[in-house]
């Protein structure tokens, strides 16, 4: 669907309106380089103010072109872009690249102009990169249509890394240090103002695209949340990762983000929730990137998450050890046979307990150093192998050894470097070729390792495709309420998804004589149920702790009073009496975001709770398996699961809740605006919703 | 104190036991090394089985040398390494590098073996480096007492660091990176199994080496945590970081070391509030020592966190202003002067709000670029400036007029580049020759600057040496208590350091006719003393909320008739009332390390509070602006400082308490093992040390 953009990226022909010969300016270097850095389509220049430049005709207009193009690079001042715009859309050109700036990023009076320019790309039919960019770059049809350092140099390497930004300057940053680190890039657009072309069209092309491998985003924000959304789900069932660099998410770098594109960023929050629950790598500096990059170029997943470490340095061991259990990486011990088999490899000091240091000395001895590796490799219960390497004078022999084994195995190896990539350059080559990575930093090959089997892990379960199971209501809901729901109401709409609520009585006003009859056990809450009063407590409304018919008879006369003092003009509905629930309070919420979509979020319930931000969110819907998951998340789970000596909760009764409030919003998302259950009360008897607030809207 | 190490590292003559003519071999590589890499002091060789090796006499035997030398680099199998000493003790050579293995980390028959050795080095008086070690190396005079690769690479390029480690292999893969980035270090020392010299005693004489600007140490572990702190104080007053990579902090980790260099390992935590408090930067990967090492190399420091970015790319802006916010720096708005003078110098579209972005439009072009980045470091606002370079064609020129600039102020001021140090390499040495740091992975220059304002400010505030405000004991503490005190005891104990405790009543057993006159404002608590009923609350010997004389009455034989029951034989020494308190409840601890020293814990009460591990911990003893800083930094401060409209609690009060709670565990270092008071209740009256157990040890 996204298709067209194949034009955009591999032109037959290109014109440049705006074109010069100075190439210091934005007309002058996508001429340069398009006529000189391998393109082979043609290349049309268009400028009023000449017919020829360094021998090449030039056209007055994109309407005195001689033919159609498939492409225009487009570097007029801002107040001409839109004509000609329209002009590209007489001629048939379908894509361009929109070079121009001094629209809605410089304010007001560029507002202006996008909103002429947003007109032209409806009327005109052209799809395009920018406006406010530095344009598009494919190096496998040399395609060079844009201007600045990034432009100007000629010989990048190339490779499977396709690169998006929202930045054209700091896209320049990261492709110079990629470059230097063995990182190419096939593909880089700088997509500037998104007027119509956005970073999930490029994120859903490349996706496609089946030589690009990884694709690196450069994110301020996005509009649209489900989709990137979809795409984080796509990504996960083609099995290519998106790695996002996603700025702008403190106060300081969200107001200068503002000033800088001007995208909206929704809170970081939502975000960095679709990119837990889709094939995203969340990118925090640039050797993430980089050693993303690296590690996913082989297409060896990991099964788990044990982890062997040989090593041929002691400190090097402890350092990787440390960072494995940061990472939730473990280290299982080997079985006798592996222990067997290395017993005559290895010298008297050597350890072989994980991780497997294997001393300096032997590292310089082949075929020894290769044997012990292999036979760690082997061993079952290993799902992946990280190896420190030891800069010794056999290491060509060794990375020639190595490599045989790396490629006869399924298991992913990784080789933590101990001297530096250039230093290792004899030999590296080998051990790349047979698709071992290798790391430079020493902690960066855990963070890889990592990063492997995080991805690897969604990527199995979306093909196992647990289907959430549907909740459906048992009942329609009371969805006519203008402006919210009582209590009563809310707790309906809870009942009619199968959620427990109390046991309850409602006294209609006026009707208080039949209050006799009430067949609850005490003790009960007595609470009064009024449209006027969304402040029961402040009004004297809400009673607890009431334990016997009598106490109840006085409390409700006592309420009475005590809500027409409050405010005269209330109306009263009436009265509900509830049993009290006795447990672990929790807060359950469940909103619909007007870009992401659904959420739930669960949280423990308490100031400590509050204050330390224990909430644990995942967007809507889903079943009871993920709604486990999401409960046990919490860092308070352990007073769930029966702290100091308590009667652990049901957590399966929890969980089914979460899931029955997570189709309770996805079902409603025009209909319902958010839902809170405070306190959700849970003990070793299931669970409760003892207060349930719901707005419409 | 530690001058002696001179002769270590700079030796007029050095033997080498064991040596050989196989520079392969540990004996055979400094032999090579002392007398090819230009070493001009005397080198002896010595061994039994050579009368001459490469032309050199060889001698039979230490006792055989011609005449005294500073050093021996001892090589000889581990067995023959105590007669060796010896011999050297003989002979007068006060130091010696044992490169020798084969003793304590290879088990049960190594540590006998260093039992010997350890006899050795107490009789013959020799300072040794190792063993299990790679030695020794001092680029200033050219010593390369060692073997392996680090020794064999002899064009180091030198510098200001100073590396120990307790890793020989790990340290020289430091080295590498950092020489790779430009970072140079003059001396290196491997540590090994620290029988003799270890890593505190090289961090205090490299802290006292004028020409060392950075100490970075490897760590695994120590023995003498309070030296450890001491060092830490006086890198302060010397304005010098100790630059620690700790690793072995988890239990992967740690076991990894034990079967490494068999160091010991105390909870991390302890390292951790050590490193806070003193002059270390804690490195957790190889980037950070670099950095650290650039931005140290300069000796401006800021005055306070407030940072100004100018950047010439909107994305690097947003970036930075992100990882500003995390690391605690502030972007402060620029004044009006300085406003007006960016105004007539930027573009129409530059942002003056912080990051200020002056556009890429703008770097190209001189004097404004300069003018610009002069104006906002010279604004009264600013205490750093972080400066986003631009690869433009005048960076040269760019770099000049800058380094002109920054030399004349007395800010500090990083870069961050664009590109990479290869990249920049035309004009970088231009910027470093003026002590401006330049940094390479966008991120990093914000690590740096913090590391550079967080070391400023501890600094400053030794400087100003707050003493901590000696807090003098009212009466002797009943300190003759074998195993601890009961609870009329300990609140004795904090009674005499002024720490208030509850109103209270004790009724002696025999005496409860006295009863009568109980003057306590009731709610009151009733509890059984006696030195056999530690848990009291199995007993029945607590009672809480008793509101009347009566009902205290009526407890009282309760509690009799229940604790007897529970355990008939258990002394009674009576019966304790108590006040009750309402407040907010936290727990102070105290303990006395014996490696690092007396220590305070602070944390909140409840269970969630222990759950998320809401602690504070701080060395003792400390005055009230301490503790203070140690109580806000709770995150549960918020419920202190009144939260949901409680009133909020005396915090002057509270840290009184807790700096006396600091003065009582320092003052007993001997005699105290631990205090905990739990509860301490807080509240807008002041604090009362409700319960209190103390045990002597």
């Amino acid at each position: 669907m996204i298709l067209h953009l194949n034009t955009l990226f591999n032109p037959q022909s290109v014109a440049i309106v705006g074109a010069t010969q100075d190439t210091r300016r934005a007309g002058g270097q996508p001429l340069y380089s398009l006529t000189h850095q391998g393109y082979t389509g043609q290349v049309f220049a268009v400028n009023p103010r000449y017919t020829e430049i360094e021998g090449r005709a030039c056209y007055a207009s994109v309407d005195a072109l001689p033919q159609r193009c498939d492409l225009a690079v487009i570097a007029v001042p801002a107040a001409e872009v839109p004509n000609t715009l329209e002009a590209c859309g007489r001629r048939g050109i379908s894509h361009a690249v929109i070079l121009s700036a001094g629209f809605r990023e410089i304010g007001e009076r560029g507002a202006a102009l996008e909103a002429c320019l947003q007109t032209a790309l409806e009327s005109s039919g052209v799809r395009a990169v920018g406006p406010n960019c530095v344009g598009m770059m494919n190096l496998r049809s040399r395609v060079f249509a844009g201007f600045g350092a990034a432009f100007r140099k000629t010989d990048w390497r190339g490779g499977p890394v396709a690169m998006i930004s929202q930045s054209g300057g700091f896209a320049y940053s990261i492709m110079t240090y990629c470059e230097e680190a063995g990182i190419g890039f096939d593909h880089m657009v700088s997509t500037g103002n998104e007027s119509s072309l956005n970073t999930l069209d490029f994120i859903e092309y490349f996706l496609e695209d089946e030589q690009t491998q990884l694709i690196a985003v450069y994110m301020e924000g996005i509009h649209d949340g489900r989709r990137l959304r979809a795409l984080g789900r796509r990504a996960l069932e083609t099995g290519k990762p998106i790695a996002v660099w996603k700025v702008g998410n403190t106060r300081a770098g969200s107001r200068a983000a503002v000033s800088h594109t001007a995208n909206l960023t929704e809170d970081y929050d939502y975000y960095r929730d679709a990119f837990r629950e889709g094939g995203f790598l969340q990118i925090r500096e640039i050797y993430d990137l980089i050693d993303a990059a690296r590690v996913f170029r082989s297409r060896k997943r990991p099964r788990g998450n044990h982890v062997a470490i040989v090593t041929t340095s002691g400190g090097a061991g402890v350092l990787l050890a440390d960072a494995c259990e940061h990472a939730n990486l473990i280290l299982p011990e080997m079985t006798a046979p592996t222990l067997a088999a290395l017993k005559p490899l290895l010298p008297d000091f050597a350890s072989t307990a994980n991780p497997i240091d294997v001393t300096a000395a032997i590292a310089q001895k082949e075929p020894e150093f290769s044997a012990a590796t292999q036979a760690v490799l082997d061993d079952p219960n290993v799902d992946m192998l990280i190896l420190r390497s030891y800069p010794g004078r056999d290491a060509p022999l060794w990375a020639h050894n190595f490599a045989a084994a790396a490629s006869a195995s399924d298991k992913p190896i990784l080789i933590s470097l101990t001297g530096t990539l250039r230093e290792s350059s004899a030999w590296l080559p080998t051990l790349e070729a047979a698709g071992v990575p290798c790391f430079e930093a020493p902690s960066r090959v855990v963070y890889a390792a990592a990063a492997l089997h995080e991805f690897a892990r969604k990527c199995e379960r979306t093909a196992r495709h647990v289907e959430a199971s549907r909740v459906i209501a048992k009942q329609a809901l009371p969805l006519d309420m203008p402006g919210g729901f009582d209590e009563l109401q809310g707790k309906a709409c809870l009942e009619a998804y199968g959620i427990a609520t109390p046991k309850r009585m409602f006294v209609a006003a006026g009707e208080e004589g039949t209050l006799q009859a009430c067949g609850l056990k005490f003790p009960v809450v007595l609470k009064v149920v009024s449209p006027d009063l969304p402040h029961k407590t402040d009004a004297g409304g809400v009673r607890i702790g009431i334990t016997s018919k009598d106490e109840l008879g006085q409390a409700l006369v006592k309420m009475k009073q005590s809500v027409v003092a409050y405010r005269p003009d209330a109306r009263i509905r009436g009265w509900l009496i509830e049993e009290m629930a006795q447990g672990v309070e929790l807060i359950v919420g469940a909103l619909n975001n007007p870009s992401f979509g659904p959420l739930v979020v669960v949280g423990m319930g308490g100031v400590y709770a509050e204050l330390f931000k224990d909430v644990a969110r995942r967007y809507a819907p889903f079943g009871v398996t993920a709604a486990h998951e999401l409960v046990l998340s919490l860092k308070g789970a352990q007073i769930l699961q029966g702290y100091r000596g308590k009667p652990a909760c049901d957590i399966d009764a929890l969980a089914d809740a979460v899931s029955r409030v997570s189709w309770l919003i996805a079902d409603h998302i025009n209909r319902l605006r958010e839902i809170e259950i405070n306190p959700l009360i849970a003990s070793d008897k299931g669970v409760i919703a003892v207060d349930a607030v719901i707005s419409s809207g």
